[in-house]
């Protein structure tokens, strides 16, 4: 991980392989995690609107079909010249009925792996890295961003599948809920279904 | 999942079955999240005394060998009259020196399976699960409760992990930090490695 003085902060250079090893692990990961677990862990959410672990995944396809690779070849291609579509964050409840976990989680590792093997197909380099597109909210944004927070995206969303899970046991745990930093998280849940 | 009434609130009963099913996926989902990653996401912390990935797996370990199978062996055959010992949140640190992360995910892999072969073979029903034995800080707790706990600790754990490594990318995702929860995530990381 190279880092360069800019100014007087020292800025993290992005190492796409470093984005790319989180990436073509989250499905392995999340197979691991919740695939054949019983419906209490899955199918169970944290009150009100929030997601299950069924929705979640589901959001992470639409993710893989809409989102991440779609803005990039936007960048890639238009520049800032094309604003990006707005993110359906509830689009996953429509395409998703009807299936079981199991089959999200297959479509997802699917639609991951290809998206993937296409990044790699375009041997980015620093010069299309830092190449802009446009956000319909935040207005330029860098190739290297949208990379960079396709990895994040995955961590907060394994961040919010750990919370949810936990909050099933948030009684049965007793006293020991005081410790359990998880079940003290609170307020971003919404947040980090955003994009 | 079977509820009964207590007075005004349903309390849920605890399905061993249910906490057994998340024990024995951990170790095969954090072998998917971090074996192999660079050590960008696997040995830098969030700052101060934190912890990094390995120490989370080297306390995961810890706790394997020394709290939560001998915490319930103590409940079975001395109920309140032993004090459980206090767990030492920095043992890992001299047990995990000189280990790679891969040894560490082995070990902890090793070491959870037999626990689990151990807790079956006491073929536990709804009479042992209401024992109770003595917490140092909380006084009596519940068989039931420690094992719950133990799987809700498995969570905490995977919530900090996925929060320690996005931290890495807190500058890298630009403006799209404000919807990445887990980047909005504080406050709880030292209380979570409590138990």
């Amino acid at each position: 991980m190279a880092c360069h003085e800019r100014g007087p902060e020292v800025v993290m250079e992005h190492d796409l392989e470093q984005t790319m090893a989180v990436l073509e692990r989250t499905p392995g990961t999340l197979d691991a995690l919740v695939r054949g677990l019983p419906d209490l862990w899955t199918m169970r959410n944290e009150g009100g609107e929030s997601f299950t672990v069924f929705d979640v995944i589901g959001h992470l396809i639409h993710g893989e079909r809409a989102d991440w690779t779609t803005r990039a070849r936007l960048i890639l291609r238009h520049g800032e010249s094309k604003t990006f579509d707005r993110f359906d964050r509830f689009a996953h409840k429509r395409e998703s009925e009807g299936k079981t976990l199991g089959e999200l989680l297959n479509e997802f590792a699917g639609l991951r792996k290809q998206n993937l093997e296409e990044v790699r197909s375009w041997k980015l380099g620093p010069g299309e890295l830092a190449k802009r597109g446009r956000h319909p909210g935040f207005g330029p944004v860098t190739l290297s961003q949208l990379l960079a927070t396709w990895a994040a995206h995955d961590l907060t969303h394994l961040h919010q599948i750990s919370r949810i899970m936990a909050h099933q046991y948030r009684e049965l745990v007793g006293p020991w809920r005081v410790y359990l930093g998880v079940l003290h998280c609170k307020g971003h849940g919404a947040q980090a279904a955003e994009q």
